[in-house]
């Protein structure tokens, strides 16, 4: 027990979040063996508990996606150049970051040595897909004729590649793993009510499976997916009070439906353009949840996406009780997966393995699994187990064995509540309206010159809607509008002034803030 | 229903399998809507009937790698060309077929034209995964420092890239889905035992969820996977008597972990190279179910694979009979949607689009599902159904409403065993125990000139063991040795000589076929 004695001196992570909350971020990620860095510039190797998050993000989306009328398909890694080329401004938003192959084969140089086969250079050169709409839409293209062939309602699981110059695992990384809907519609008011729609469901999502508050709200037009009409946006705040983009929706016109010729009869017998859209997150939820939850002792993983809900520790100091406790454990594990959890069996798991207590304690708590329980001879003789949950510190619950498998769905479900209400308190700790200019950059100058992450938080403040004051603000503080939010309680509906000092009217207040 | 009577008097799909079984393979994948060329070289689309297959593999496979311990992750789609050649027959074995990436940025030229940015040149290019093993391989050599980090049992799901160039749907495509495991053990033993224990999982998905039967074997040296001390395999034969392999599980020996560095200090304190294997299946299996099932209608999918199990077709003919059937359609959907096939709800399909009866009809004979039901006024009356199952060409069979709810769950299970039965009776009925050359020659030699893909189909011969003499009939006769069969009810042990005439003696048959 000496380890775990030493350990509740201090936290499992070095730094903490106080301390350095970049670092923490890359020290948790690490403990917890969610991910690490591969010798690919930029490209991540997922491990498999990182891997079970994402499994169980992709589940409960999907069954969304499908309720929704959507079905899955995949198309091509590669996008010609000259396709990428049909949207100029989605061309230029993606050109600096474009992984290119060149070259189909490798050969022996005449040094021996294997290189790129100078003969083998493609006519066009293939870029490894950025974001699919412009090789979907060409397909969509061949696929719709009529007014009957709409909707299309698709999405893709797929991996994607950024050229990042600054990667940090699962937020900025050159290759990552996401989900793309690409929808094709007769109408404008259908797309728009698409688009609408899918942000709704990551809300939901964020919310239900996350444990994450989000802010949904509309992208001013510097912050567009490049050729779209109008990005839709989820935004969470994370403990070092900075804002994520969690989920974004497209509408995009027919920007991408002429740019591809996907051209339909309408019911009037005209030749028009689909309205489409597209919608998309991505593996940065699984750093998104990270920043949101975790805590200095490591991982704290929502019940609702953890691919174990209950690690069974046995304690089994003397050789004569061990056989006995095992036993017991085994029971406990058999009646514990029986138990439903939203539908789904309990995952748990008893670790057998023959190391210390306290090791494998402290490996589990910096991995996050919501729920501990012990098992020792003391807890056989009365029939007792000793349960931890995640997110309440150190504190262990003494309770009869048959109460942990009679309430656990419930302490599980308290685990997602909790997360959820403290990471909506925090939030709302650090959200200020914000009517003065001076104030304003005041709350975005760091508290202490040695971390500049610090800052005052979420700023709603008034906007007259010009890209100079944007522009102004971002140049001086590195603020960002992250959105115009959709619902009159993220920001009221009132008269102001715009906050860069420009004296312009505004209606409404945005949500500023520095982000990832 | 004109349509439909034409139709019963030729066939669905023309051309027909034996009129020309390449281009009705061909015709079957576009008339089911299962996939399509793109516009980028060797790269398909999968569409949404497609991939709804693929996604039911991958939760068959899934569940039963999870069973045997394995733990999915994710690596890099990008391999540093050093890594590749590190294990000198495994890049010998890839070079000639891998897509190169060699530059990260895009950029306007002189001519205005978009283009690869000639100073963004990679400073060492990376080749997109053809497998895996070399990227893997250097993870794994950074996770094992002792034998209790021994076994490392994870699998990944990922797209991989082949240059293929002569491809072909589903069966030889550039950019191909696939799941591919990666093991790393303590020793020889336990890894070869893992490499049999996956080549036993692929055998048995095969037979209980794509009703294909298949012959577990091993390849010969020539046949290996390149790199590998070992390569077991799983064969089919399909309907025009070819032999496809349908997965490969490889005993990699000590190569891979040689060439990536993955050493631990054993129980005995010594330095030691880990033991590893790998095992994929692909999309491939894809084209393996259609060319195995499918018939001069259209595709079959078998029920355990099927997106949809049963489609419900209403027959509306009149206006004022209309809600009352798709009324009494939408009942037996839902009762139907209550019926458990394998541990999972059934998939029914209400089609209720504004389309001829015989339209609709033909679409899903085209698309394979296994049970279609139409459900009409006259029908109401009686409260009857007809239904047509799709293994038993156009038959119809009328049954009280209830019933088939009853019963459904059993015709499912029925159609699954039929479509292996009539498999397997076409395997046994095109092999044959060959002992003299000239009749095996005769055996492989098409019946026709003008349909070469015609001939025997497996031979069970004699094969002395000799390299040379393998080469000899691969030239002349393009068949090859599709595997040494483990057991002997494949592939008896007994004493003959080699079968192509050289006298060598041999001890036991192996299985000859022409492939894909």
């Amino acid at each position: 027990m000496s380890e775990q004695q030493t350990k509740t001196a201090s936290t499992a992570i070095t730094p903490t979040r106080a301390q350095d909350f970049p670092e923490w971020y890359q020290q948790v990620v690490r403990a917890a063996e969610l991910a690490e860095n591969s010798d690919v510039r930029g490209c991540m190797v997922i491990k498999p508990w990182g891997y079970g998050i994402w499994e169980n993000m992709q589940r409960g989306l999907d069954a969304m996606f499908k309720q929704t009328g959507h079905k899955n398909a995949y198309f091509p890694l590669f996008i010609p150049l000259s396709y990428l080329e049909k949207e100029a401004a989605h061309v230029e938003g993606f050109a600096k970051e474009c992984a290119v192959v060149t070259h189909h084969r490798l050969e022996i140089g005449a040094d021996g040595k294997m290189r790129v086969a100078p003969s083998a250079e493609l006519a066009e050169p293939l870029v490894v897909r950025p974001t699919s709409e412009t090789i979907i839409g060409a397909t969509y293209a061949k696929w719709v004729q009529s007014w009957r062939d709409l909707p299309i309602l698709i999405n893709q699981w797929a991996n994607v590649v950024r050229w990042e110059m600054r990667p940090r695992v699962f937020l900025r990384t050159a290759e990552f793993l996401w989900q793309e809907g690409h929808t094709a519609h007769e109408t404008e008011a259908e797309a728009r009510a698409e688009t609408m729609q899918m942000l709704r469901v990551y809300e939901t999502f964020a919310r239900e499976f996350l444990a994450v508050p989000v802010i949904s709200g509309e992208k001013t037009e510097s912050e567009r997916f490049p050729g779209a009409v109008q990005t839709l946006c989820i935004e969470a705040m994370v403990q070092d009070r900075k804002a994520i983009q969690a989920g974004t929706s497209h509408f995009l016109g027919q920007n991408f439906s002429r740019a591809s010729g996907i051209q339909f009869l309408s019911r009037d017998n005209k030749q028009e353009f689909a309205w489409t859209t597209s919608w998309g997150v991505s593996t940065r939820l699984i750093g998104t949840v990270i920043m949101a939850h975790a805590d200095d002792d490591g991982m704290i993983v929502p019940p609702r996406i953890a691919p174990t809900h209950v690690v069974i520790l046995p304690v089994t100091p003397k050789p004569d009780t061990r056989d006995a406790v095992l036993a017991a454990a085994e029971n406990l594990r058999q009646q514990l997966s029986l138990v439903k959890f939203h539908n789904e069996s309990l995952q748990v798991e008893l670790d057998k393995r023959d190391l210390g207590g306290g090791v494998k304690n402290w490996e589990w708590i910096k991995k996050g699994v919501p729920v501990r329980i012990e098992l020792g001879p003391r807890d056989l003789e009365k029939n007792s187990v000793a349960l931890s949950r995640r997110d309440k510190g150190r504190e262990k619950e003494f309770l009869p064995a048959n109460q942990a498998v009679e309430r656990i769905a419930e302490i599980l479900q308290s685990i997602q509540d909790n997360l959820f209400a403290r990471a909506l308190a925090l939030r709302e700790q650090h959200t200020r309206d914000i009517d003065s200019t001076g104030e304003f950059y005041k709350f975005f100058t760091p508290l202490n010159k040695d971390k500049p992450e610090l800052h005052g938080g979420f700023a709603r403040a008034h906007w007259c809607g010009s890209a100079e004051c944007e522009a102004k603000i971002k140049d001086d503080l590195k603020v960002t509008i992250r959105c115009i939010p959709f619902s009159e309680k993220d920001a009221p509906n009132e008269n102001g002034a715009c906050i860069c000092g420009c004296g312009q009217p505004s209606t409404r207040r945005v949500i500023f803030a520095k982000s990832y």
